[in-house]
């Protein structure tokens, strides 16, 4: 890597504890919305800033003849990935029950997805299309749940709920779709852009898709109204 | 692996796809049958599908001098395994809020066992045998709980319950036995069996023991009179 | 390893499967202790003893030209501590609903701090203190929950309930302190101490970090006054 990668990875970490400090502050003064949703929110930059620190080190990753596998980054992922769909699982479900079937279905599709991408970047050929694509079907059942079953859900929580809750799935998917995107047409797809931009688009896209989603869940969350239900709960 | 391995892999990984479609069917119309019964049959085929699936394109196995390590099984298996025996626990406690204490003690006991085969897999010498002396163990620990404090909380669910819980218990344990039976007679222990003869083993063997006992479960749970009390829970 | 370290890991083997069978006696006469304390308490034992095991048969280890890594000790921590952070949080909620906020605040903090400690194990020079360092951290946020909030709950339990927390919590304390100040003057980071120093410190510690916490711990609260509350649970 050259220093322009390292600076960025130390930036991206910077980053990450920024936003974790700051999901602490606000959890001081939680206005009912419980301890756990500021929990994930913590606990996101911190595991993801940790493995990125990793890559910055020179430790997280394979230089191979071909390519250089970044294997950190699914260590980072097969974490922080389920952690933000939890948190717009727990978002959906704000006032009610949580639903455990729903939630599994959930975090097992994205293990699957995070997993199916290593095994691809592993891959030579043909085979690291195969991989892709199972990936990709994983991703569909993935935004198959949040608009549909989590969708109703939030939707019987109330027109603020709905609008708040339509809005992350909406930011969501938009970020999660770039994510296969970006990797198909990048060096462990395609390789057709440069080593640069790719792991710029591993910086900047993050960011966004982890602190953004945060701030853009909690702050909606704190301005619901606060009613009696949700204070029951984990 | 010569061809007739690498289609059989085929052969199942299809089979496995079929199996987890035959459940979402039936999952549309549940029966009273709650949705996580139906969601953890679903699963397991498709993640052993994939495990498989690597196998067959030639990928999860460690082709070494004295003999190849499948080590897809044993990814495979620590998530299979654990959500067998979660069936199994479930259809025990149909009508009961789930003990978590048991469910727990199963869990750890099957993921040590498949741990266990791991590194008895990777052992050579008498060391292997120790590993795998410690894996059998285990499996009587499963056992017991199986037939003792699980039967005892089927029992308590009457006698349809009941009935239901012991054909589909024996039907687990029978397979289950069988797989450290053959491992030990297989390659991988004492290597007295064909190569051939035991990958086909590690093919049909599993089908049944899979979706075989998904489809046994699931029918007989859908056959049970619903009341009201299995309609809370998860 | 020479043989006498062989041996002080077959002794420790020993040690921890008659810690499983004692806390597995103990618990056929519960005394209105939930049965998962007890599940605790043997399993941590069993996985630990399995883990040193593998060490003792020449398995659990790297020998590199500079040091010897022993990476089935990482296996232990990273399933036994969190266990233990569990019992000890179970213990503080003895009589309340258990807090899945902290529970899991404290299990994410541990496996952070036992993977950065096995991160730093296999770094060289400044980039071992990083790690470390980010290892501390973790304990540190560890030590404040079980001294603040954690110790909180306990004291609402009551005064008999306080004093055995405060107690089983200082007991961990002090041993949990010891393993990091032994690990920065051990072979893995300033390699001031002798190798079989180090190595019967991780005979020893672990015997009284275990077995030892556990019998405080269980035998404290099998004096505890039973209430009705506490027969609720899991």
């Amino acid at each position: 890597m050259n220093n322009a990668i390292y600076f960025l990875h130390y930036f991206y970490v910077a980053v990450m504890l920024i936003g974790a400090f700051y999901f602490y502050i606000q959890s001081r003064d939680p206005r009912g919305v419980p301890k756990y949703e500021y929990l994930i929110a913590i606990l996101i930059p911190i595991w993801s800033g940790a493995a990125y620190l990793s890559i910055a080190l020179g430790q997280g990753f394979l230089e191979r003849p071909e390519k250089t596998i970044y294997y950190a980054r699914y260590i980072d992922w097969v974490v922080t990935t389920p952690m933000l769909l939890l948190a717009l699982a727990f978002t959906a479900m704000f006032y009610v029950k949580k639903n455990k079937t729903i939630i599994f279905t959930l975090i097992f599709a994205d293990v699957f997805m995070i997993l199916t991408g290593l095994i691809a970047d592993l891959s030579n050929g043909v085979i690291t299309y195969i991989w892709y694509f199972l990936g990709v079907i994983a991703l569909m059942i993935i935004l198959y749940v949040i608009w549909y079953p989590l969708r109703k859900i939030a939707d019987d929580g109330g027109l603020a709920l709905s609008k708040h809750y339509r809005k992350t799935a909406a930011y969501l998917t938009i970020f999660w779709i770039s994510y296969p995107t970006i990797w198909i047409i990048g060096p462990s797809g395609l390789g057709l852009t440069q080593v640069l931009t790719d792991v710029t688009a591993f910086i900047i896209l993050p960011i966004f898709s982890k602190v953004g989603f945060s701030i853009l869940d909690l702050n909606g969350l704190r301005k619901l109204e606060v009613t009696s239900t949700n204070q029951v709960s984990m």
